[in-house]
Parts: structure tokens; C-alpha cells; sequence
């Protein structure tokens, strides 16, 4: 009889361990077969592509999936849409699921029963879910009519509907949008500013602290001048608490302390976390950030495997355990999950934390992009780097002065002090700028010293770059900084 | 009595070396006393430039000189212009100099007599020049008139005059400029040609076997078929062997074979040559390409250096001697030169052959880059490398699918069948495409292999990239075609 894998969530991790499960079994010719079960009635999308959907760059839903259900199906994947599991016994191996009660699906199941599936391997890919207080929900549990996150498909579709004025949830209406608040300073909270801006949306951004807060403040300064420069009112210091409401239940505002920020549609960009509510009942262990703690090689307990955004990750730098919710890492870690559930041997071996996003609307043009730790996490004792960090923040160019490629960039560098090593880059700056962070992140990766990247040899041509590429003049200038 | 130093050459590799000579004098406390001669009247101007000033990009002369002469007299160098060096002489600590014939400046030694300057260390930055074929130029060795290399400021200056029709040399006429012919596929071939397109001429570009022969022949093939795209003819296995001419002396056409190619301009981009007849006039050993074997301080004899385009370099994979002009060398190796004359201790640590160029007119934007040897130098069992060498060819896009930035993108990957390490990559593409090189020379520098690189932590946003960079997709691919 063939093993048989259990994998639940059918997005980016899940599949990838899905179909790797598939490929690393034929190649060392073991039976596998493979279910997985997916709560919507969306597969393999790109929650990363929401914000440009909204913008106006995607044509539809459809285009942001990467792979339909029918085409996992056609690789040999038993694929369960719209069915939810609720529960997982590691002592019998079973996972109970039953039809999402939403489904609208026809069938033998339609009734709600239960149904127990079986396992030799299981996959926890339950993904994550966007950060949501209170105040943004209604007493039913539903969205405050106007007020959404940005994760799922349903989010994108829902979005084009209350643009259009057309309504959210039970409130229906021909309003016209004119005022967006986005609350949150974050990567989706400038995405969707800059989504706002291009459709012609006055627009404000409430955050907490300096916008970007995962770059350090100088250059969440620079965010914040570009932001304003497109007309983007940032309001800072500003802890959302609250919402007006109107007679129709359609949010007015945003409360922030004694502030009122006018709005017809508010985007929440506050962060994720991870969707593991299944794995805690079912006695799996979670870390602070409420994720899972898979070894290296994704393995959570004996023959159960998690992978992407339900999972803490290793810092590669420190290695200490990080909740990064993204896509690249999903990807691999379903790769590595895959493989080894089915007699392979692979390692995820970490993150840097590299990240990249854009501003582009109102005329401005802004590249953000980072990798490795920011100057507080690599200065925290508990993050096992307990350095004496030093930074440094240096302008440049993204090509030659004298060329119209060229356009202000800026490149903070962090690293030790006493082994020289290099350990963050951040950038900021106009075209050209943000994909020179692989520059960097490849070199972390390699755990390389500010002096190795000043030495490389890295590419020039006026269009492109001055002679010493920004990132490499930084880092020259923090070698020369450090003496020798 | 403070020591003096004497660098031959005042552009990129001569003036990082008296300005580091300087500073280390300086943090070490020794007296240095710099003084430079450079044949010309310019310093330290970008030749990468000369093309997108002849397009129309750059405003002027002096825009493409990123320090006057005046300004490095300002920071202490005694720099000595129009000044040529016709003599050294390595026992008696002897360089003998005289004006420059042409100089046109005013002064004592104008009536060019003969003086020596004593040094206690020499730079030699002598340069390159383009390769010449002999019927490029008249009897007198003046270049015929419409045919011109792209090495100088007097070259650009005398480009910008060659397109307005005003003449070249002796010959002065105010013709219509139409048709123009390129001869060679390199990157100044594919430079003067973007600058020609864009000019609005009829552009013909003649190489001997497929443009661009420093990328494996299936990227020169998509670059090729760009070119013709655009509206210029390519015609490859043609080997220019001479000009038709005018009764006036003008050009008319370039001869390749039995065939010629009519052209009112002839640009020639058929690469350089070390310029070291002094040093060899002097005793000092030459490579196989012609140019300086410095050591890896950039020594090329006691008290004696060498740095920039007259010195052959050490390929940093393999450790083979290699002649690879450009102004990132030329720079580093200039400051190591500088930093070992005055007591410091700094190594220039070789080249991968990272290179980068566009071709972005006629409605096409292709960018190209490479790092690393090529297919033939890593099979070649003198470079050191004598390896097995497996490539693979990737096709991808620069952002995700579904967003209005994603162009085609090829990857070449280059690794070792045994040790599975990284080669070398080349790319070719569209906007977006080239920098993603450096991402590669990174790893490439930190000695990576293709696991290395696919399993890396690189940025992903849907504007910038797939979930998998095509660098790292192409590394993928082949870590899975070499098996485990």
C-alpha cells in the first residue's frame, strides 16, 4: 500500500511539499500518494500580488494563481478544496476534516460530516492570518463595512467592490470612495498607500512609530518624505483604537487617541501571524510568535512535517527563531518538507530577512529593500549575535552621476565590529535601487566581511551603476571606518 | 626629505593611486610627495561614458570628468598635465619627461626639452588604447576621415563633430551623416550602436562571428535577433578588412570579404591593448595580452607599480593571468598600488569578468551582463580550471508574471560537475535584467555553489521578481540536473 501524505493548506507551502512529496518519491521509487486539503476554494496564489491587483496592474483574480486546482490534480495531487480539517491525532494519525460550511459545493459530504483521513506523513501548511483587532470587526464577526485586510484572494475581490462602491458584506450601497486610510506602516501598508494613490484616492497612513519600522529610522524618514511628497498624509505616533461608524454601519474614520482620520475605505496592514490553532490542540509545541518550530529539515514531531508562514523560521545570521511570513520561504521550505517526508534529506537553512518593496504613485518612485537583522536585533543579547554593532548610512547614486538613469540612493550597513563581518543592508532609494539587495543578501548568505564586498567585482556601466556600486562603496566606506 | 612618488597616467588607476598614497602617507605619518604626468589634457574622465554622450544623454566634456585637474591639485597632488614620459629608467630611479608636442600650454619647458624626475616609487598607469587596424588610418597614421575608435574625451569630442558633418581632422565638410557601420560585437560595438540607432542613423554593425563574443553564442544569438529588431543589420562572420573612400578622403564604406558595407561614420569597438611600451622599454616583464604582471600588491619590480588597463590580471577563479580593461579594476588596483607605496599592506584580489551593457533604442531594451569565465575559458586546461563543465540555459521573467514589469530573462549557468560550485552566469534580458549579475558575482566571490545560490535568502515583490529570482531558478535547475 502506498504511504500516504496529508498535507492541509493548499497555498504556496503546501503545494510545493506536495509536489516535491510526488517527485522525491518516484525518484527513489516509493509509492506516495498525496491529499491535501485546502479550507477556501483558492489555491497557489499570490497574496503578494493584492496590492497590485487593487492598483489596477493584474487584470482578475485568475491571473494572481499560479497554479489551479485542476492542474495540481492533472500532477497526481488528491486535492480537497473548500474542506477544512479539525482536528489531528499524532497518536492514531489521523486527521479529521469535514466541508468548509461556506463551500457551496455539491456532493456526499455537503451535510457537514465529519470524516477521518489517515496518515504516515502529515504537512502543516495552515499559513498565516492578517493581525485584526477588535474594533475592525463587527459584533457577527464580519468586517466593519469599508475596513479590510489585504491577504486572501477574497480580500482582493472584496477590495475592487468597496472601491467601487458597490459594498462589503451585508451593507450594500453606491457610495463614492474618495478617502482611504491605511493603518500600518509596514510592507503592505505602503503597497497599498501607493494602490490608494494610483486610483486617484486621497489618502492617509496611520502609523505607530517612523513608517518601515523594520528599517531603521533613517531611512523610514526617507519613506516618509517620499510618502508625503505624493501626497500621502503620514500621520505617526498614531495607534488606530477605534473607527466612526455611519448610520449604515460603513466605517467614517479612524480613531487614533483623540484623532479622527476621515476615511470612506481603510486598509489594515498590521502584520501577520501564524494560523496554528490546530497544531496547539493537537499538543504541538509553538514559539513566541505563536508558530511552529520545525528542525532544519521542517520536521515538527516524529512524521509531521510544517512549512511556511505557520512556521518560525532559524535566523541564518544568529540563528535565532524568526517569524517571517513571506512566499520565498514557503517555497522552500515545502521543497525541503517534501523531500524528506519522502526518504530525501534536505535542510532549510534559514532566513535573512530579506525583503523588498516599492512606492510608485504621485511621482514619486521609492525602492525599499533590506536583508539580515536590523541594528536592534543584531544588538539583542538573546538573538545570540550580542554584538558591538556599528552602523553606517552612505549616499549614492543608482548610475553614473552624469547619466538620467541616475537617482539618489541610500544604503545603511550593519556589521561587528571585531570580526568586520557583514550583517545587514538596508536600502533606500529611486529606480534601480531595491534588487541590489541581493548583492548583499548573497554575500551575508556567504558570510562575508564588509572588506570582502568592497573588494568584489561587481558590474559597471553608466546606465547601471557608478564605477563602485552603491552597495559597495558603503561597504568600503564601513571597512575604512573600522580601521585595519 | 619626504619620498616621492611618481605616477605615468593621470586617469581612473593613476589618481586612486597618488590620492591613497596620500592618505596612507598621512595615517602612517610618512612624508609622500605625489606628482603625476599625463600625456593629455584630461583626467580621470569616464571612456564607459563616451556612447551615451555620442547618444545624447550627457551634456558635455566636462560632465563625463569626475575630478578637474584643479581639484586634485587642490587635495595636494602635483599633477602635471600635457606632460609625457618618454623614458624610465629603473637603476637610477629616473623618469624622464618632456611636454607633449601639442600640449598648446604656455611655459619654460614648452620648447619640449628633456627633464628627468627622481622617485623612490613609480606608478605605472599607462592605460590602454584601441586596437587599430592599419586601414583605419592615413599614411600620416591620422585616422581617416569618418572612422574613429571610442576610447577619449578627444574621441567623443571628435564623434560629436564627425555626426554634425563638420569634419574630422584636416578634412572639413558639412555632409549629411546617415548610414553608419560599427565594427565589432563587443561592448562599444553595442554601445555605439544603441548611440546610433538613437541618433536616427541606419546602423550596420559588422563582427566576425556572433555579437558579442565574451556571452556563450545562444545569449549572443538573443542579442542579435534585439538588434535586427531594432532596425540595425547585423552582419556577422564578416571580418572587416579595410574602407572605401572619397576622392575628399572620407569614408564611403567598410570592406569585409567581397562585400561593402556603405557607411558615412565607421565606428571601431575592436577592443583594447595594454599601452606599455615604456615599461617594456624599460625592462619590465610583459604577458601574454601585452600588459604588466603585477603581483597580487600590484608590483611589478621593487619600488615599481602597476595598475589599471596596461596590467593583466588574476582571474580570481582559476588564477589565470587575464586582460580585462575597465575602470572598477583600474580604481581598486590603483588604491592598493597607493596604500603598499606608502607602507600599507593591501592585496587586489582578482577579477571574475564581471561585465555589463544595454542596447536600449529602436524600440527595443536589452541588457546583458556576465560574470565569471566563459564555457571555453573553464574547459581550457591552462586556465587552472580543466573542469568538467556543465551549462544551462534558463528562461524566466524579472518580475512575477502577472505584473506589467515582468520581461523575458535568460540565464546561462556555468558549474562544476564535480564540486558543484558556481561558474559563472551570464544574462541576457530586458529592463531589469542586468544588475541581477552582481548577485551572482557575490556568490561567485564567496566561492558558492549552485545549492549555495538556491538556497539563499534573495528578495521577492512582485514588481521586482517571480517568488524565485531567475538567477536562483536558474542555480535550482541546475543543482537538480547535477543530482545528489
Amino acid at each position: 500500500m502506498p504511504e500516504r501524505v496529508v498535507v492541509i493548506g493548499a497555498d504556496a507551502a503546501g503545494m510545493s511539499a506536495a509536489h516535491q512529496a510526488l517527485r522525491e518519491g518516484r525518484r527513489r521509487g516509493r509509492a506516495v500518494d498525496v491529499v491535501v486539503v485546502e479550507r477556501t476554494q483558492d489555491t497557489s496564489y499570490s497574496a503578494c500580488g493584492l496590492p497590485y491587483w487593487v492598483a489596477g496592474d493584474v487584470a482578475d483574480d485568475a491571473t494572481l494563481v499560479a497554479r489551479t486546482a485542476e492542474q495540481h490534480r492533472a500532477a497526481g495531487i488528491d486535492l480537497r478544496m473548500a474542506t477544512v480539517a479539525t482536528a489531528i491525532d499524532l497518536d492514531q494519525r489521523v486527521v479529521t476534516v469535514r466541508p468548509a460550511a461556506d463551500s457551496g459545493l455539491a456532493g456526499p459530504a455537503q451535510d457537514g460530516t465529519e470524516t477521518d483521513l489517515g496518515f504516515d506523513s502529515l504537512v502543516l501548511a495552515t499559513g498565516a492570518r492578517p493581525k485584526t483587532p477588535p474594533w475592525a470587526l463587527t459584533s457577527d464577526g464580519s468586517w466593519v463595512p469599508g475596513v479590510r485586510a489585504v491577504k486572501t484572494l477574497d480580500d482582493g475581490r472584496a477590495w475592487l467592490s468597496l472601491l467601487d462602491g458597490q459594498g462589503s458584506g451585508a451593507v450594500r450601497t453606491n457610495r463614492a470612495i474618495r478617502k482611504a486610510v491605511v493603518v500600518g506602516g509596514g510592507y503592505i501598508g505602503i503597497e497599498m498607500a501607493e494602490a490608494f494613490v494610483r486610483r486617484g484616492l486621497s489618502t492617509t497612513l496611520v502609523t505607530i512609530r517612523e513608517v518601515m519600522g523594520t528599517l531603521e529610522p533613517e531611512l523610514g524618514r526617507l519613506i516618509h518624505a517620499g510618502l508625503e511628497a505624493a501626497g500621502v498624509e503620514v500621520v505617526c505616533s498614531g495607534k488606530a483604537d477605534g473607527l466612526d461608524v455611519g448610520d449604515d454601519g460603513w466605517v467614517t474614520g479612524v480613531r487614533a487617541g483623540s484623532r479622527v482620520i476621515p476615511g470612506d475605505v481603510v486598509a489594515l496592514g498590521l502584520g501577520a501571524e501564524p494560523a496554528t490553532e490546530l497544531a496547539a490542540a493537537a499538543g504541538l509545541p509553538l514559539g513566541a510568535a505563536g508558530g511552529l518550530l520545525p528542525d532544519p529539515r521542517q520536521e515538527v514531531a516524529p512524521g509531521v512535517w510544517g512549512a511556511g508562514d505557520c512556521c518560525e523560521s532559524i535566523a541564518r545570521i544568529g540563528g535565532y527563531r524568526i517569524f517571517v511570513p513571506l512566499g520565498t520561504h514557503a517555497n522552500k521550505q515545502g521543497r525541503v518538507a517534501g523531500t524528506n517526508l519522502a526518504g530525501g534529506n534536505a535542510v532549510f537553512e534559514g532566513v535573512l530577512g530579506t525583503a523588498i518593496t516599492r512606492f510608485v504613485a504621485g511621482g514619486q518612485h521609492i525602492e525599499i529593500a533590506r536583508t539580515g537583522p536590523t541594528l536592534a536585533q543584531a544588538q539583542d543579547a538573546d538573538t545570540g549575535l550580542g554584538a558591538e554593532v556599528v552602523s553606517l548610512l552612505t549616499q549614492s547614486t543608482t548610475a553614473s552621476g552624469y547619466m538620467p538613469q541616475a537617482h539618489p540612493i541610500a544604503v545603511l550597513v550593519l556589521a561587528d565590529r571585531a570580526t568586520r563581518r557583514l550583517l545587514g543592508v538596508q536600502l533606500v532609494g529611486g529606480p534601480g535601487t531595491g534588487k541590489r539587495i541581493d548583492t548583499a543578501a548573497s554575500a551575508l548568505w556567504c558570510q562575508a566581511s564588509v572588506d570582502d564586498v568592497a573588494a568584489m567585482d561587481l558590474s559597471y556601466a553608466p546606465p547601471f551603476s557608478p564605477v563602485w556600486d552603491p552597495v559597495q562603496i558603503a561597504c568600503r566606506r564601513m571597512a575604512d571606518s573600522l580601521g585595519r
